[in-house]
């Protein structure tokens, strides 16, 4: 993202979030360029963005005007206000059905977390895979080292330095994707009954992780723009055994927000103070549109208290499971877990993943990916603007692509999934975020593929369904 | 195997085990074929692969006799007698040591449990995999389903057929490698402090997951031909609460030994009347160098309470991580401890060894190394008894590539590694079978790999470290 794009989304979030109203004046060009320590050509792109963007619009001889409403985005969510005891997660019936759905290739699932995977930046991937597999030693074909593979371990020790974090290859844990580093995770820093803190809405995913180890879950109130809040949790603390906090601060599922630096930095100093260990999720973290990427929580750590989990399932492609964790100070309870989980991971791909990385192929194709999520996001904020009711409010996203949509609260998102199988689309359904019952009205989407003519009238459709059932909830109600 | 071998093979157990003596002379020829129910042309050849092997001697005009000892492979081992007690597993210590010294290339690893990869045969998976990275399609690299490919379950259930499973392909999960298969399996049928009953010796792996999942293990005696005493587990379910039952009955690991079919019929019978679950760990089962090969306990099980698990990584390749679950009654259970687990496998790799299995390849590599394993066994029996102290006694497989020796009490097989790593080669020691200290003095090998004179020349100085280690216990004792 350029100097000028980034003014053009800090000015959009605060139009978003009601700091300027529609009809309001925006802050001189000279004005701005002083605040915001840009020069004035950057402050003049930023405003004809917003103006091609439609949403402001330049008045001669008086300067810009944010636009009005009626071609605004929606107003950004609300902090979240989940319940303030510790709960146990159980959803899983849900999560199955929408597994399911996502499974079925006849179902256009327009809630489901894959990405973009038939990108031209991706194709050596599959050269080196086939060359690997043609190639092949002896020795390579036995188990993998516990801890996986050096020469992968080395890649990612590299990729790990654009979120400022300096790790040696040997502080690494290859998994078998993303699931595993976080369920190895957690059953490195907890036993049964212990309680576990979590954003609201949290992914499903690693809900299930909790639910299975038998923890409870603590939902701490979360800002669609910050992440969760520091003082909700620091009275959480307080008040309850906390003995891990399992986040995805950068570009968050399913909120895409970015937690400040100073937040992350904060949020090490309370784990340090309160003796917490903390779950990092990181693994949409290479998605930001920010360019440099914004840094992780890991990179402030200096306790080993940050277990960071990633994979390369959403910037390269789930199909290959292969992901990874940097343990901290749990790094050998993290490895008796992996051997106990999988024993080890392949042995191939990760050899081929190692060299796209070495390459420069990785970047190349992040790069055109942060590109094309980045124009997605535009177009579906601008359709769904187009056609959901006035009083729907939604996320922001910093990057990835997932957009989370709150609806009316008389709607239920898994009711109007049951409408929209007759359409042959889905949606994910807010309920499975949440072991509470707050996000019943809340939807997610995903916006990786391309915005085809099929998705653009998928969304003309949900929006027709949702305006019909605006106060006519359903007999389940 | 042919009937005749299987003939020798019998003839062979029972002079190991003492019913036939050095000096005794063997059945006549037309007494055997009476008893056993064959030609005289098989009894003949029989007892002439007993001459070749150097087990029996012709005497003109009289007949076959048992050689004299000093030719004649050391005794069979004892049954095991383990506490009669749960008690808890630690040992992940010495399990991580085990494991770098496998991960060490500059160490000969004759104790561990890779199979031979180099092989011909396995050649047309490489150009397989190879193919589908090159024709790979969009809709393949996304996540694979939570059950796992629906034509790799197919190519299983087609597969399970000759070990008598009539199963549908909707009754299998795939898995990552059958250490995710076994450890689902546990997570599916316990909770934390439950009792589960163990062959002993029983596999490291195995017993990692045990510890983890805050299991008590109850080892079973279990006998070198037969597996674990059935009698000893009726009494065992009336003293404790066994929530399941583990074991490897086909080709054990690291016994080698088969369930007679009757035993495994029982003991389905056992755990219908008991009410507990059965894991049924058959990895090694095709294997087995009987044709066909021995039928599974899940063949027998009637009521859904066996969790069949099996994988690639012995037969194949262990670099693929691709194994299987047949959960039976607890498949909705398991499928949600995989989903906790992994997610999902990976989706290039299954494919392919779909492929290779509908194509015929994988029949004919498992014939192949079937038969080399059966020839690396006796190979390797004849090099231990040359070589080793008379008073050894071992296991004598049938099927699989692994085999089990029981030293002089006074020897610690743990401390013997360390002098072996003097000379560059490492074992299996016996104290990471068991929870409880019974096996310090055992030794598993590995006969996989081609016997080269590289491995001929470990086994003499094995056995020399040993006869020089024989009533000289370390300080360590």
């Amino acid at each position: 993202m350029k100097l000028y794009e980034a003014l053009a989304e800090k000015l959009t979030l605060q139009i978003n979030n009601g700091y300027f109203q529609p009809g309001d004046k925006l802050p001189s060009i000279r004005q701005m360029s002083k605040t915001h320590e840009v020069s004035i050509s950057t402050v003049q792109e930023a405003y004809r963005l917003l103006e091609d963007r439609q949403i402001a619009e330049v008045r001669i001889k008086s300067g810009y005007y944010v636009m009005s409403s009626s071609t605004v985005a929606p107003k950004l969510l609300n902090i979240s206000r989940p319940d303030p005891t510790p709960v146990n997660i159980s959803q899983w019936e849900a999560i199955v059905g929408l597994l399911y759905s996502h499974e079925d290739h006849h179902t256009l699932a327009l809630g489901k977390g894959t990405p973009h995977v038939s990108g031209s930046t991706i194709q050596p991937l599959f050269k080196l895979i086939s060359r690997f597999s043609r190639n092949q030693h002896v020795n390579q074909l036995t188990y993998d080292s516990l801890q996986g593979s050096e020469t992968l371990r080395r890649e990612i020790a590299g990729m790990m330095t654009h979120s400022a974090c300096q790790l040696h290859h040997d502080e690494i844990v290859t998994t078998t994707g993303c699931q595993e580093a976080l369920s190895c995770s957690m059953r490195a820093v907890t036993q049964t009954d212990d309680v576990i803190a979590i954003e609201s809405p949290s992914f499903y995913g690693t809900m299930q992780i909790i639910q299975a180890l038998g923890l409870k879950a603590l939902e701490i109130p979360t800002h669609p723009e910050t992440g969760i809040s520091l003082e909700a949790l620091e009275m959480a603390l307080e008040q309850w055994p906390i003995k891990a906090l399992l986040i995805t601060p950068t570009c968050n599922n399913p909120l895409g927000y970015v937690m400040p630096d100073d937040h992350k930095e904060r949020l090490i100093a309370l784990a340090n103070h309160h003796d917490f260990a903390i779950i990092e999720d990181d693994i949409y973290g290479d998605l930001a549109y920010a360019n440099p990427r914004p840094r992780s929580v890991k990179s402030y750590d200096t306790e080993g208290r940050v277990l960071y989990c990633s994979s390369f399932s959403k910037t390269v492609s789930p199909a290959f499971r292969t992901g990874w964790c940097a343990p901290g100070r749990y790094i050998e309870k993290f490895k008796h877990m992996k051997y106990v989980s999988t024993a080890c991971g392949s042995v191939l791909q990760p050899r081929a993943i190692a060299e796209f990385v070495a390459k420069g192929h990785y970047n190349r194709h992040i790069k055109t990916m942060r590109a094309q999520y980045l124009r997605n996001r535009d177009m579906l904020i601008e359709l769904v603007t187009q056609h959901f009711p006035e009083n729907i409010r939604m996320s922001y996203p910093q990057g990835g692509y997932l957009l989370w949509i709150s609806l009316d609260e008389s709607i239920d998102t898994s009711d109007l999934n049951k409408q929209l199988a007759i359409h042959g689309f889905s949606i994910a359904p807010g309920s499975v975020f949440t072991a509470a019952k707050k996000f019943n009205h809340c939807l997610r989407l995903n916006y990786a593929q391309e915005i085809t003519p099929a998705v653009r009238n998928a969304i003309k459709i949900l929006g027709q369904v949702i305006h019909a059932s605006v106060g006519h909830p359903t007999e389940n109600d």
